[in-house]
């Protein structure tokens, strides 16, 4: 299958699924619109937080992507079920939205860092693979690409494994703090355009 | 029409079908949430197992409409009334998720698997159709290929129908297992490229 | 604007107000599962008919904007209009769902009418834009098309009327028919390719 | 990146959020089904307000990212802040549309107010990015189009803040009939081809 193709479904998925965050701003609950406007401040928190991790993660599967130009069966596996975890993200942002001020706050944010742990081992089995069979996708990918990308990996990896020990045993906005702070950093640390990042053989990390 | 418009709405369509089954992803009862977390396995079953026939779905889709160039009316209405198919499957998608615990476990996983039974019609006919009017869609349909896919056709809707029976006569549950192995099989028995499997004639089973 | 662009936002914006007519699938009510399957027939048949009128609609709007090279301004507002109801179909469409076996069945089957013969509306206004402005717009629109496709779009307005004044002086249950029956005559009377359609100068009527 | 892969993604998150302000159009209530639809017009009146509003910044946007080829990492970045503002807009929809009619209103419609002005914020920021990055975006802003902008902008926003002023100390109806009438004034406003406004040097305002 020629990878635009691919990347157009792709794209569809990850469009909807940064839309839909939308609908876990719903006021419920008693007392003055007012009052339940600033009560919902973990909607507005886990919204932003969501949105911009989703947003890096688009950018970052379409650097993947470019890299090749077509994709084979199990690279379509492998994105499937990677998106399979893309758009489950709004079920654990809702989750916080809904208990971070409460006493399931704990485990609400435990199930988000989690989420976002199986969505990095996606990103990583799709990343590894278009890597280590560059020639049969047609794929540009530099000597050495894969060797150099496992700092990126990890550093990801490990920041969500870390925000959810943190969610765990000390605190869950904390460990949102540390979620979204990451999402930034990737904004921002990734300032050469995708075409500069091919070239120098960095990879995308997610 | 060119058959890359009809092929993009109909991706439009895939896209947001897999994207709104998270919406049946919604904790709803009482209880910590922890336990609720636990209690709702059902409905990440049923959520793995329909992102999965979609994805597979939209896979064999795009096989099948890779062959053609342009589309006729009757097409579009065929595969219109398919489309009609995939867009309900996060109706019994939900209804799994929610019953599937208590009483109405089986009729809610037989309308799934009915529904299933509808989609792979759907598929037939859409294929059938092309098969037959390959020249006039200006088609690179291999001679035989419409005889050879009988097997595959029958294969995916026998599944689908002895899980229903299984659903109704014995255990929801293993009927939802083999509605998902049969998914799984779809994924790693296909491993050809598109291109390989036009060229060898074989169709795409749904 | 090319209408490249414009077409794709449309198709989207179909695509997506077409799967959110799922969303009115949704039980709910006493009883046993069955019962509640059994007694929710009406979510059934209004989803199939408003599936069906969204497809022949997009089919429509495909043919129409076939026609020219580009978009303008008033064009684009035009559109925007027509997808602003659309867009709206769900409402009435869960407005039947919910109350065509109760009381309220009248006033919401003559709502979906209304909403329907708004559409055709926008139909007519975009047509008759697009038909009175080809050159300016690098459309081929042959002469006579305009007049031509009166009858055309007099039907189709005609029996959304005639349908809305029977729900409300006789039977909504007889007025979905007559809707459901005019999306099936449109997807098979139309059989001719929209390229055999546009040489004919016969218009899109919706 | 291609800036049209960068537009087809910003194009799919419009359509959504548009098509998903049918959500804020549901019944609920008590009394007959006519009593309820007849209550129910702070709904509509939201409706065609939000859709005709993000219909217009869609234009825009689209107005905005023809003058580029490419898109570098901070202008996905500033896009995808604007998409988060975007994608928020059925949220104050569906406040404004339960709340208009209560003593809520006022709080309502202010929301409604300040998240338009924040994606005015947000346009201003992506239009000024492109104007003073032009030669790096492979851009053709014509020269001085940024000075010639700001009287455009400077109204959109002044509108928006003087309407959300006038829902806090007068009335949110007329509020939201300012926000309304000026999507309108937008739509007949631009009637030259984006082509030719481009050719002209106007911006876009939002």
């Amino acid at each position: 299958m020629d990878s635009k193709r691919a990347e157009a479904f792709s794209d569809g998925v990850f469009a909807i699924a940064i839309t839909l965050l939308v609908l876990s701003l719903r006021l419920s609950g008693t007392g003055t619109v007012t009052s339940q406007l600033l009560a919902a401040w973990p909607q507005y928190f886990a919204y932003v937080v969501s949105f911009l991790i989703i947003g890096i993660m688009w950018m970052n599967h379409h650097t993947i992507l470019a890299h090749v130009n077509r994709v084979d069966r199990p690279l379509l596996v492998l994105n499937l079920l990677l998106l399979m975890g893309i758009v489950a993200v709004p079920f654990p942002t809702a989750l916080v939205s809904e208990h971070l001020r409460d006493e399931g706050g704990t485990v609400a944010t435990v199930t988000y860092g989690l989420v976002m742990i199986v969505i990095s081992a996606g990103f990583a089995g799709v990343w590894i693979y278009v890597a280590t069979h560059a020639s049969s996708l047609g794929a540009v990918v530099p000597q050495g690409a894969l060797r150099q990308s496992i700092p990126g990996f990890t550093l990801g990896g490990s920041v969500y494994v870390a925000g959810t020990l943190i969610a765990r045993f000390w605190s869950p906005v904390a460990a949102l703090i540390i979620f979204g702070a990451l999402a930034v950093y990737y904004l921002f640390e990734h300032l050469p355009s995708p075409a500069e990042e091919s070239a120098a053989g960095k990879p995308p990390a997610g």
